[in-house]
């Protein structure tokens, strides 16, 4: 079937597999009259390129994305923005002594399961650069809210056994770790040193927060906000938990501590004391930030030997080579942000017509 | 915009508010041949159904459901299959007295922003009466799984402080918490009577595994089962996180502990030694169980008095009285279940095609 | 699959066979704030009814439709809007004698391949009477165009042999046929006579305009305006046909012929000298009127003899009995205005935002 | 919103504009195994290119397909599939004396209502190179039938006032103007001719037949194969009619001419006696050809001066200059089999689990 596209009107289709001539992206449905170009894609890019620090892939690749439609003038037609990026620097001769081995952690099982084909070089479809045309897309949606005056931050909260104990909003680009804290950030590396040199990797929490949000974004019953949230960063590959809010830490709360009262602010609008629920109520944004963490396991692809089965069905024993982080996270924040940031844009839009006065406004401006 | 429809090709389409003439759903695209009558889905009701126990509200519901559509003698046709509930004990004039004020942890303050009309009769749409829907359209798929040999267990297995510290499957139906545990359900009642008589309300864990699932099941990219799953049960108005497998486990774990390795089982098929994954793997099923867990916000519904505003945006006091649970999560087990049923039944449907030999197998039979 | 939903923002989910308990639709996604009593609709219900002439079948239906949810105090909450009519004269019993046979001209053998199973009674899913949702689901989307100025007017313009040769608005609700001629009405009841002596039927034309649109409705590319408008027709049972403006008529025609130039008019707007294009250009509305024409066949249910196949593949004679009309048209005339009606309701609504001003004027009004 | 994808489980995203760096399409959830390499597609694309006879535009495109994913070893792997071919002759300049002023008969209004922005440069997203990406899925769309053993035909069936007398399917891809019979293409040839001369264009109907269809392909209600069929087709922009079958010439057939008796053929397989249907009933294929037919319109852009208006209101004259067939029926021609064969490629692919033994037959093979 068809997995590969998300949204309802703010509409992305990504394509690609991490060994063929490229990946891409096509966004339809952006609305008319958004500035953009090439540089302002790029940085998002930049944040998910490898070979930023020692503890990402050295692939040398350089990821610049190519606006190939959509634009005119600088400017956004409301017409499918089609992005590219060409693979430069695939090393498919690494591959082949694991083309008959089910790696274990990775979707090689799954997907030769269901398609009964493998495409073995370097997980194929389910790389970690198909994310390519998700940060493309995240970025064009954050430049959208960002005239609208929401904005989004994201960041490391946690790796391994480390968690950020201050927050430093200025922090998290200063460091390659993307964390807040410049203190855990070096707790967190030596923590990662040591992973490598035992051929090992580590899982982390990313957490992302946006702020700006009006009242009244999201559906009730199915589609509700934190529904598509859930789903929109369930999505990335190395994600095994999402949460909203208190999340989890509902479990053991009460009603009264996790009830949120609402109060009027200064400027007289409708705002709540506290914001255990994260900015969602009823599967509706409620003015308050949204809040959402989520858990980024540890990379799959080790050094060491471990134990698993070839496509005939023997047990074999399999070792990784090739060019892999000790840790997802620090790439995935910007995936994290991106699937926020598409899935509020195309909330925005498939939610304009709740009320009648709304269809007027659009339709019946003069009237 | 449309919210109240789920799913590709199993597609659920919800309607109904607590306190209308009843509430009730469209189940579309369930396969023609799938025997079912009435009886077959009322067990699922009786699960969710008010009244059990003195945790539950005290609303004299039957919550019969009737069949309207999409049966003959028996059998599914392959046409939508309507359902309903008339709802028989709605206390509207309970509501009066809240009519204006934004109850705290509740969704009224998102509608009344989002539509500028506030249905304030026990939560309209976002009241818990929604989900009968849901657990009707559950049942069906459940009876459509069990037919392909996949059954789903679902449990509570934390309230507030006390988790579960055994599992014996039978005794999830024979305690009205529907904890696999005795011991922990005697002491999780203990506690709930305490919050009770605090005018307070509990939190809680729900864990769901999922038995007998083919591999190759889900797919890539934005549309995995995991994916769709966490969209799924993060739609249940009371779930603020969603978690596969380990889940947020793997933030402290390493790639070597995480890594489930592949083997080959008894009966010469590929199973994995382990299951930290929870049964996916890329977006697809393994084979193994998948598991899943939520969390169960405290009901934020409880009687001692709150902060809040009115509509007319004033600061006032709100004491909301009423039936209500001082836990959700026992009823929302089924509820539960039912997402992750439809989830599967229709990954299971759009996944048919993922090979050109099954296309054949169906379209060219003789040939 | 699931077939019986149509739309994207303004949703239409219908249920229900012919000899079952009832039929119904549940309308997802109609903004909130629209004034809705069951009275509002029922005159559309009317036009469809059985039993208004000695041309329409005499079942003795009431066809009274009931709101089951979706409003508040008289007015749309935003929330799924669910509408049924109870089935009241379903004689089953007319059907046993056909129960094996395939009946020319109808679904009957369609379905049973699909699906492998058959309800015979009366056509079941495939019968007119599905079509009682579209049309209730028809009013709702007429009375929202209503509120920003579009109106709809459709009539019968071919019986047969039998074309209108003028036209009087105030005429089609004057005669059974809803024809705009009066005198082409008459000579139409002739050979409707004709024809059911003959124990035959007549096929028809039914025209639909569209009047008051904005410029600027429809997508490009595969959701163009005209292209939904096609499904929406087409899909209804006895449509062979569609055509937008000159239609087939532009095979014929020149350029210079089927251009439409522009002009100024009276009120300095863009308009257009000539409506060939029949108010869609690119798939996109320009402001002039909707015109769209399709094909109804004849009533396959004819009382003569007719060479068919039993279920079991033997050659056999068939008759069919039972209340029949000897055309659909009439009654299709309200069918076809509904599905207008929806479709243009559903783009309205998702092409609210396609330029970023009119994001911004939704979400940041006070900005 | 998001126009620019068609299909539910066989999905196809067109993006590009005339004059933009190219044009390209992603098809996602084709079948993994189907062969397929670039040069299957390009015939099909050699069919729509320009250049091939004094009757098509002179603009010198190779349009040369070029496969960027979802293919490994020949294959199809069951990932999107992304192809593209590159803009090389586009000369801008041609358009920038039209860029203020509205083209009759062209998309340039509509767009420019819509979006507030214009891309002038011959006609954006409404030219006809947006196709190219409709012809390249559809070529997929078509070798994924011919596994199944159904095969597409189509031709220009009237140009004008000249209709095709007799049928020589050989002959189709003999002649310039793909019709069916020498003569009648001669003659439509010296039509043409005279067109030209007199600086206008022509319409054309053209005609597409389906055979080795399976009965029971499609949907009831909403999604029938006819109504699915009919948005495909008048998505094309040159289309303004869509018939299927006897099409409008049921409105002048009586119901025991238009019906189709069921008869035993000589291998005992359940056919028709005749085929006014066209292969649909009730939305499901029957097992007989299916037939469609449509109205191609004149080519709006002539070079004769035309009446018009400016984008600030005022009134013109406007001469458009530039590369443009006198008819665009011959190169549309493989766009509505590349319609037609994505529709029924998505209809087979979302009707495998019609019947619960389907589903059984796919899930537990072993079983």
């Amino acid at each position: 079937m068809a997995g590969s596209t998300f949204g309802t009107i703010f509409r992305v289709t990504t394509w690609g597999e991490s060994h063929g001539k490229g990946v891409g992206v096509v966004v339809d449905g952006c609305p008319a009259g958004l500035p953009l170009k090439e540089e302002d894609i790029q940085p998002f890019m930049d944040r998910r390129k490898p070979g930023q620090s020692r503890y990402t892939t050295k692939r040398a690749e350089s990821d610049k994305i190519e606006i190939l439609s959509g634009t005119f003038e600088g400017m956004t037609t409301g017409t499918p923005i089609s992005m590219m990026v060409h693979n430069t620097d695939q090393h498919s001769g690494d591959y082949s002594s694991i083309m008959d081995k089910y790696r274990p952690g990775h979707a090689d099982y799954g997907f030769d399961s269901k398609y009964g084909i493998r495409d073995y070089r370097g997980g194929g479809r389910s790389s970690g650069r198909e994310t390519i045309g998700r940060v493309a897309a995240g970025a064009i949606a954050s430049l959208l809210l960002k005239q609208l005056g929401i904005t989004i931050t994201t960041y490391v909260r946690q790796i391994g056994p480390i968690p950020i104990r201050s927050f430093d909003e200025k922090e998290i680009m200063n460091n390659k770790l993307y964390m807040p804290d410049a203190s855990a950030a070096a707790m967190a590396s030596a923590y990662l040193e040591k992973c490598m040199s035992e051929k090992n990797s580590s899982g982390a929490m990313i957490e992302c927060v946006v702020k700006g949000m009006p009242a009244g974004v999201g559906e009730p019953v199915f589609d509700k906000l934190d529904a598509d949230l859930a789903k929109a960063i369930m999505s990335i590959g190395t994600i095994k938990g999402v949460e909203i809010g208190d999340g989890f830490g509902v479990v053991e709360a009460t009603g009264a501590e996790n009830n949120d009262d609402f109060t009027i602010d200064e400027n007289g609008r409708i705002t709540k004391q506290t914001n255990h629920a994260g900015g969602i109520l009823g599967g509706i944004s409620d003015g308050s930030d949204i809040v959402i963490r989520c858990a980024s396991k540890p990379t799959p692809s080790i050094a060491r030997p471990q134990q698993t089965v070839s496509r005939d069905g023997k047990k074999v024993e399999i070792e990784i080579h090739g060019r892999h982080d000790p840790i997802v996270a620090p790439r995935a924040v910007v995936v994290v942000e991106a699937m926020t940031a598409i899935t509020i844009a195309d909330k925005l839009l498939t939610g304009m017509g709740s009320r009648i006065e709304n269809v007027r406004r659009i339709w019946m401006p003069e009237r």
